[in-house]
């Protein structure tokens, strides 16, 4: 038997200071990156009715939802996804209101998931909500909003591949699947269950270039010849003006100046339903999953009563965090300067030191833990503190670097101005 | 019946953009002081085994948590409190090392409570943990920093009480109560109900002097001539050992130079039974609860068998920025400095310029939403962006001041270094 008491959760997770001082510098860059384009910031509940995650809005599959009641006997779930809430915030406050609508979010997200593979079950997310605005130029700046963040968390090697519901709702329109039918093929397409999709399609009477289509749909990714390569399937106007939206989409990502991150994938099919336009995932090395996902969403505001286009992505931040740290790519992050050790005599001289030195920007531990000087040293050493200062008397301070062991002397009033 | 969809669940809320925006300040400032303490941040889960809050541990009222199962049948709950999650971090990675630990966090906490006077259901909380330090001095530390902490956050009119557990302890020691009578003397002084005080205390043979100071006990609280007020009810060792330590503790005040922020209260009897020693609790105006709680819990590490003495407090940054709100405190925050707008035919340069302009540090929104310049000039306004930049051709744009109307002419090439 397992003893509960000092192990979190099945899927949940402890942050050590070195990692949550990486995810705070993360956050921020990404965050700062995302105001610059005009996003606000808002805060939804960690958790909403469940209804807010219904499943005709496509938005999650409640059998992976934590779910339970509070004291009024609602039944209420942890989202595993913002963009309902911020979908549901809209509704609520903005309804009234003209023009297009920028926000940006931060916070957990919560999958009670099988739990294979070690996958998290909470997770952190940074996302934006472009709402209001339907065209290229919307999902374009989503995109390129998605590839500056994460080159503004330090990552450069990276993929964000592009695709669009549409061009196989256009197929499968050609193809007078029935919805059960359609169901099946997304989920053979997306596991790229090659044999599968053939015997499936065996079964079925659809015309010979949509059949050849489904087929290659999973290996249907690459560079831009492959919007060439789509064009040659089909000419039913929806899976044509798919692709002709995504070329535009690129186009404008040439301007953005981040067309070298981007490529192509007709095979993605999201299982989150309430995608209705351009989609996409970015990947990068060492992590299995992807590290953003987005897309538009035009249908969902309206479930709400607020009919509205909208497009958004959210950023896996812990996901980005493996990344970087197996890429090995450095995060600079703040650590502790000084230890500052004193002998009880001088406590009112140590403490005014230490106020004066925090106050110019340091970061100073106070060695208030009655530790011999040795002991000082190892512990000081054990938490890569820089350098250890020891009160010698009320006028002076000796210095040790705790990296080279080199000692110094200096004035107190030397390191505080205008004296304590 | 009320529409589900449009409102978050009772007790919880939205917060809005300019709230999320001065959250994110308050929060950073305070994470600042903390850090240059040489306290360490790390993040916990948002839920953990319901076990962790067992009641003999005294962190919580079973009844007041979001309890729920994963799939594997684990009674699990939102967490009401962090310390306990990090006194669990502590002994699961730290049993084995020596000296001191300061940790601290942020995050939301939960509570299922009766919803009495809109009371929040879920808030955000930054707290410190110093882990391993039994003395005055880290008792004033966690104070000092508590105090530091929310000056940071631009707070100047608040008082931070001061009391002790074992006063009280030791006068129901020497009084001889049973558990049960010491529980409802502590509800009754915790909830200044005099009357029912009196009428308990009339029930019970009990000395004199001892007597009187539990009646007085609601109102022992004040300047620091409130010390040599509580030494004259008893000579009992407990209850003066206490008194001797605060007074050791507001000595350390002093050369904090933070004393005239302090104040004591002898009544304030924690209901939550872990803290064991010095305890305090931090009042402003214009909100009815406290804003921090502190204090020190030397047998909680021990319930998960890493015995070792600790002190910290958790600042409830939703109430404070309340208060700063109510206080008419500024708090600064960015805001989105230009909306740029443009024809279709110069798309590419605008793109170039918001790019080249956010690189810059500015914060720029791209007009891609089709409206007039009428439009754009009411929306600007509207959202409280400083100036307009409208792309005239190739090389020239007009800037607009969106609070003064005043428009001028610009060279592009002027705005961005080496062109576009």
């Amino acid at each position: 038997m397992k003893n509960q008491l000092l192990h979190t959760v099945e899927g949940l997770k402890d942050i050590h200071p070195i990692d949550t001082s990486k995810k705070n510098v993360i956050e921020r860059n990404i965050l700062n990156v995302i105001n610059s384009y005009g996003y606000e910031q808002v805060q939804t509940p960690t958790f909403e009715y469940f209804d807010i995650y219904h499943y005709k809005r496509g938005t999650a599959d409640g059998k992976n939802l934590y779910k339970f009641f509070n004291r009024e006997g609602d039944i209420l779930a942890l989202r595993p996804d913002v963009t309902p809430s911020v979908a549901r915030y809209m509704a609520t406050f903005y309804s009234h209101t003209r023009g297009p609508k920028r926000f940006c979010y931060l916070g957990n997200v919560f999958y009670n998931n099988e739990n294979y593979q070690g996958k998290l079950r909470e997770y952190t997310q940074a996302g934006v909500e472009c709402i209001g605005i339907e065209n290229a130029e919307a999902d374009a700046e989503v995109i390129a909003l998605a590839i500056n963040s994460l080159l503004a968390s330090g990552l450069t090697k990276f993929k964000v591949d592009i695709g669009h519901v549409a061009y196989f709702n256009g197929l499968v329109n050609e193809a007078g699947l029935d919805n059960d039918t359609q169901e099946t093929l997304r989920m053979l397409i997306d596991d790229k269950n090659y044999i599968a999709l053939e015997e499936m399609l065996e079964e079925h009477e659809i015309k010979k270039n949509i059949k050849k289509a489904f087929i290659d749909l999973p290996k249907l990714f690459g560079d831009a010849s492959i919007l060439e390569k789509a064009k040659t399937y089909t000419n039913n106007k929806i899976s044509i003006d798919a692709i002709d939206r995504i070329e535009e989409v690129y186009t404008i990502l040439k301007d953005y100046n981040v067309s070298k991150y981007v490529s192509f994938d007709f095979g993605m099919v999201s299982k989150l339903q309430y995608y209705t336009g351009t989609i996409f995932k970015g990947y990068t090395y060492d992590v299995g999953d992807s590290i953003v996902d987005g897309g538009r969403y035009d249908n969902l505001l309206g479930t709400y009563s607020y009919d509205a286009p909208a497009t958004g992505f959210a950023i896996k931040i812990d996901e980005l965090l493996n990344a970087l740290t197996r890429q090995k790519i450095d995060i600079e992050v703040l650590t502790v300067n000084t230890l500052l050790v004193y002998n009880k005599g001088h406590r009112s001289t140590a403490i005014k030191l230490a106020e004066s030195l925090r106050r110019q920007g340091m970061t100073v531990e106070l060695g208030i833990n009655g530790l011999s000087t040795k002991e000082s040293i190892e512990y000081g050493k054990a938490k890569n503190i820089g350098g250890m200062m020891m009160i010698k008397d009320s006028d002076t301070i000796i210095l040790k670097n705790l990296s080279t062991d080199e000692e110094s002397t200096t004035l107190i009033s030397d390191l505080v101005e205008g004296g304590l």
